[in-house]
């Protein structure tokens, strides 16, 4: 009996600093990917629902929303590094530099930018950048995030304190990879605001739920190939504290960006994620709402569009109009938050200002 | 805080007579959709299920399930028409003039036909007539419903009251949008019966039952891109009378369709609906069963295919064989009556008949 | 009221030796089926995944996940051979000679190799040889299976006893339907290990649970058409003994498939499948679990590939780390042993050994 050939992962003493990882299982994405994405989320951007709307303005076919191809390629790091993760510490510098369509085939790969060993002497800090390209080679998808690891063997101390420096918001690129908009017909986006119509500190209670099922989170985790087995395994998990299967915290960013098209319609690009906090678990059952606020309007040197720096919190069980603040006298989140996410989109300026 | 960008719906007010609505959303029906919808529904009509055997028939690929278009159309108009809607009060005049493949992007605009008020002051009816439209702006799908919408103003009596004339029963085109049926083959479409063979009064009591879960039917509802909360808030329902998410009728009247197939797998095309009445709500965990009976024989003009003028009876946690009659002695259905479907099939002759 | 449309499948008396079925319901394969297998088991195999890789190895395009085309292919025998049946007593002889990719329509046809009348008089056996062709009518898809079929009539005695020859184990073939493989880049198919690596006895805990919930089940049953009420019905089940709706045998072998991934990923075609059994029922909200046992290592006269026979068990709420033998000492199966599958996968020899 032999158990040698089975993968466990990688535990904290076994990345190296500046160590390159290919991950495995090159994708191809299809319309299947597509609808399934709109089932599981029910959103309704008209670019990513419409290859008339794209093809109208300038692409060769619709594309991939954004937040689907981040769980497909995404998913193809956790064997590698966070399959025996304590925790998923944070997001940042989240881009999205090339379009992707049906028909492309994606793969991932990561560089290990920073190791810091807790001093707990049980588990350290992982700091990757990730990197996800196309079949012609091109960047479709940048992230860095950092991830809690068990040690194998806690007598033994690394004393490695090697932290990264990352940016708290992705800067401007003023090369976007988006045909120039000549046109948005807002009858077909279903949304009437523009750039020009948001204003800084402005919130949005969008208002409707989404109950999630543990059917619903364990299809889309599948989907994304993601084998993180708290996801998946309830037999184990009722051996656990939380006693029964966790949603995948990228389920949750989707229920939230479907969710926000209601008041955020005609934000059809993801430019960037500047940094996630999956806040408390989610599990089937609940039934997830939003708000965002407007935490900067971001001008850019395109004059046929512009940037809002957005926030969105996501809650469960409850309803954004009984939510004042994310957080806590103590500083620390409410047990009804599940996400807060900041990150920054790109959306059409009112034709006349072109 | 503003909640200015939110689109809360229309409310009786704010529908005017002969306004026409282009609702928004444009959607590309793609591999992925026909897909879903056999997993959601597990339908087996073969013309809908093999390219093979719709080439053999004249098409170009196989054409998309009547009813899956029809959700995906109409639940475009949930955002302007019904989101706001107290009840869904009727269906009338829905006809499938074009046949749509995968690849198709599909529309919907709608007139507004009829407006009344309540006498209660507090609602209204809207009479819709919503046409579909596909990319080469070909109709493909008309209907008109009508829905009670909550009044914003309630102190304000607009004493407005056009009905609009609706047809009881859909006429019969003698142009059908069908190619010449030359040969249909039973060993492929698993049934032996043809437009002769069914009798005016008979009575199908189709075997098979379906338990649907709550992630089928949100599944479903979301692909459609149908908003209606009430489908998918479990915690604001649980606030309400039914306590639990409400199942989309159109959905029960998919899972009809699924099962009628045993006794009618020929009725490869939907000619009409010709009107449609949710007897009762159905919810997660329900299993649906239902029974057909033959309304009327209707020949065409055409000689290799016939009409079946059908009313099926979708039914809960009750077998067909169970029932009688789908009303008690006062003329209320039965609480375990859940569709009362009046619709037009296309069904072959037998060949010989030619 | 008729029910004489109805079909009510065939009884034990309904089959003749000899007799060939051709199988209703062609279906064409599409990257939808593609998509929502991967959402229903998570199945990692590379080939399968991404078309850059199939094209690398010679293929036009990702090939079908060959228990993928089983589900659909055998789906279709359901109404006409097991609509009946009170079990599925083994399969025999199952074998892939063809490839089949995104928009091949398949097809199914019968033939009744053998008839047991069983000595209560009550049922018998059924003994199908199936073939599946695509629309090429090349042969895509062969098995045995055998199902035990209640009869119409009781009080007639067929006496016939005509039980057909079946190889335990599927011989290999010299001419394999599949690529020259030149290389396989481990980095894309996550794991390190080659035909030469697996030693005959060899077992592999598979540490990776599933849960399946209903939904999930039912949604793989009803994509694959599959109408076995058992599946499907509730309410129906309710009254039966188990009290539920039953797994589909066909979905355990999947999900087992898939968790193999972790120790079997380079084992990225299946040859055949030589015996299964499934030994106890599975239920909606159970976590399945696997080991594979290496029963043979098998040598091909072709020098880039070789075989191994496995023998996977399938465990229902218990890890293989606790479970040392199937069966318990009376040679029972363990009421958490839910799958006893011996098959032969096809897994490419190290390059260097070419």
């Amino acid at each position: 009996m032999s158990d040698s050939k089975i993968n466990i992962g990688n535990y904290f003493e076994d990345f190296k600093l500046n160590e390159k990882i290919i991950h495995p299982l090159p994708r191809t994405i299809s319309d299947g990917d597509v609808s399934l994405y709109i089932a599981l989320t029910g959103s309704r951007f008209a670019l990513n629902s419409s290859v008339e709307m794209a093809k109208t303005m300038g692409y060769k076919d619709r594309p991939i929303d954004d937040i689907l191809l981040f769980h497909i390629v995404f998913g193809k790091s956790v064997i590698d590094i966070s399959i025996n993760a304590i925790a998923n510490l944070g997001y940042a510098e989240v881009i999205f530099p090339t379009p992707v369509f049906v028909g492309d085939t994606v793969r991932l790969e990561s560089t290990i930018i920073g190791l810091k060993e807790n001093s707990n002497g049980k588990s350290g800090n992982v700091y990757v950048h990730s990197q996800g390209y196309n079949q012609h080679n091109e960047l479709i998808l940048s992230f860095k995030r950092w991830v809690m690891v068990h040690k194998k063997d806690v007598s033994v101390q690394a004393g490695i304190h090697e932290i990264p420096t990352m940016e708290s918001i992705v800067p401007v690129n003023n090369k976007l990879n988006i045909p120039l908009v000549e046109m948005i017909d807002i009858r077909q986006t279903g949304n009437a605001y523009f750039w020009e119509d948001y204003v800084k500190g402005e919130r949005l209670d969008h208002p409707e739920g989404m109950t999630i099922d543990n059917s619903d989170h364990t299809l889309a985790t599948k989907l994304y190939q993601n084998n993180a087995k708290l996801h998946f395994d309830d037999h184990m998990m009722k051996s656990e504290k939380v006693g029964q299967r966790l949603m995948y915290g990228g389920h949750v960013i989707s229920i939230c960006r479907s969710i926000s098209f209601n008041g955020l319609g005609n934000a059809l690009w993801l430019y960037a994620i500047n940094s996630g906090t999956h806040a408390n678990p989610t599990f089937g059952g609940d039934t997830l709402y939003c708000y965002s606020e407007v935490l900067d309007i971001i001008e850019h040197e395109r004059k046929d569009i512009g940037l809002l720096r957005l926030r969105t919190i996501g809650l469960k069980n409850i309803t954004p109009k009984e939510v004042s603040q994310p957080r806590n006298e103590e500083n620390k989140y409410h047990p009804y938050v599940v996400l807060d996410l900041d990150y920054t989109v790109i959306i059409p300026r009112r034709i006349q200002s072109i």
